[in-house]
């Protein structure tokens, strides 16, 4: 039995904030192409860590253009939703674009930005002294003005960003970047922020900016966890069917922090179960377009999963 | 103690053939530019497999301009140079490329053939019962040929290839894949090579064509090793220091070939130390130009690097 149901039975609830998009995406891949579909980050993480913990405070905003029926699903699921702002009148943020054949990359066709423009997020009380804190892909100063909300000193802050802001908002990032504990970038990512090549050089420099923990995501190649004196390299599993990377990495912080916060465990062997965790909600999110596989995953999926990631990696010398 | 030297005292010499370029390169990367070192595939994988065996026969092909006291030095390393043609008058294969920023693309600035546009290897009879082959990279029917001559069947085949020969011989290739037990490609290889995306798609085809093993090789990204019932992922080292990575891959397979062959085991788990035999062999190639690094390597220093390849990927669940 996973942790996850000893602690909900114990009512031992670690609270879960998210900040990020709930979205319409129209994606393209090789494998076919679909219109309007639902996404954005925080819904992605959301659901991925709804798996692991039923206390998830989402802040987000959405035009009255998002269907309800999707809301309530969310809720159902754990996620508050007292931080998701509906703009009447409104349209929801929305991003088109098509991905390379070898799904390694992608060229954005249209990005929307709607009522995510003025997106200003003000903290519901009830949310202001949650423990783990997952700050989605978005402006660096949305970023610092939640942790800036915050009453209590949280457990953990993981904030994800991308090469986007380190070339315009470098200098709000680099404050965002000092207020967080785990940073998760891409490995291109982490060479632009640092300037170094290789990646133990570019890891060194990062944790001098102030996390304590720098997670590079390599997408199907894996992701290497690092802290000032250890290196952890967790794979992707080699998978059948890949038909949309969307989300995957929102899924892996999801997956990440979610089982941190059912867990409380903040050693690097646990990081080092996070990540594996992660990995594993991401390589379910890419197996279907938007969000249909990660809401419909089971315990038993998730299981038998880490079980492959294990006999993946496993050798003995 | 590493086994060799138990195998060594015991003189239970397991033959390693080794057949391939031995070369001149002219290399630029980020980190500098060398004119005319000493390159080649056979050369990269005779150093690699040195520190595992020292029975190896070298098959290749140079003009006189190559020096000496090179060959001297490999002779001392346990490579036979029965199988060496040295064409007097002729000039050996030079390669020139230079890598792109990221080090993981590479451009060819020029490629003169000389005397390796007549190799026709004959085998010396004292090759012709070799018990461990390593066909590098060179065109299929070369690779047939050798396999052709040997007297007594072998215990492994290992078949390197490339993209080139994908498109311009797919026909012999195909015999030379039928003929090979393990095939080693890299990642768009196979997926050039099986019409599939999906790399445990593509595994599943290229078994199909003989192989019984077959090793997707991702640089700096690790490696995937396949049979049909079984995946492994071995992760490469995140290093400090990459300078060039010309001859990774051949080192790889040098350092691959030498274990099995040193232990004479052909199960999947010893396939996997294997693996990080090679992947520790490819990450001393690249820490310097040509064979400066890994003809120094210490047995010490081999031990400590595989000690960190077991940490990088150890987690419990």
């Amino acid at each position: 039995m996973y942790l996850c149901e000893l602690n909900r039975q114990n009512n031992l609830l670690m609270s879960l904030l998210v900040v990020g998009t709930v979205a319409f995406d129209t994606i393209e891949t090789a494998f076919g192409k679909v219109e309007r579909v639902i996404g954005g980050a925080a819904q992605y993480a959301g659901y991925a860590a709804s798996y692991f913990t039923n206390d998830i405070n989402l802040v987000s905003i959405v035009g009255d253009d998002f269907p309800q029926g999707e809301l309530d699903e969310m809720s159902a699921r754990g996620m508050k939703l007292d931080g998701l702002k509906v703009v009447e009148g409104g349209k929801s943020f929305f991003w088109a674009g098509k991905y390379h054949d070898d799904m390694n990359g992608r060229d954005t066709l249209v990005t929307d930005l709607n009522v995510l423009a003025d997106f200003d997020p003000v903290l519901p009380d009830s949310y202001k002294n949650s423990e783990y804190i997952l700050l989605g892909n978005l402006t660096p100063d949305i970023q610092i003005s939640v942790i800036e909300q915050l009453e209590t000193k949280p457990k953990l802050i993981v904030l994800d960003t991308m090469n986007f802001w380190i070339d315009i908002a470098l200098e709000p990032l680099m404050k965002a970047i000092s207020l967080c504990d785990v940073l998760t970038i891409n490995d291109e990512e982490a060479r632009m922020l640092s300037g170094e090549f290789s990646l133990v050089k570019a890891a060194a420099k990062i944790l001098d900016m102030g996390p304590s923990i720098l997670i590079i995501k390599k997408g199907e190649h894996g992701a290497l966890l690092f802290d000032r004196n250890n290196v952890f390299f967790g794979p992707a599993l080699p998978l059948e069917k890949v038909v949309d990377p969307t989300g995957a990495g929102d899924c892996f912080a999801g997956g990440f922090l979610g089982h941190i916060a059912n867990t409380g465990d903040m050693s690097f062997e646990n990081m080092k179960r996070a990540l594996i965790y992660g990995a594993t909600m991401a390589s379910f999110a890419v197996e279907d377009f938007s969000n249909h596989r990660i809401k419909a995953v089971t315990q038993e999926e998730i299981d038998q999963r880490v079980k492959r990631f294990v006999k993946l990696s496993s050798f003995s010398m």
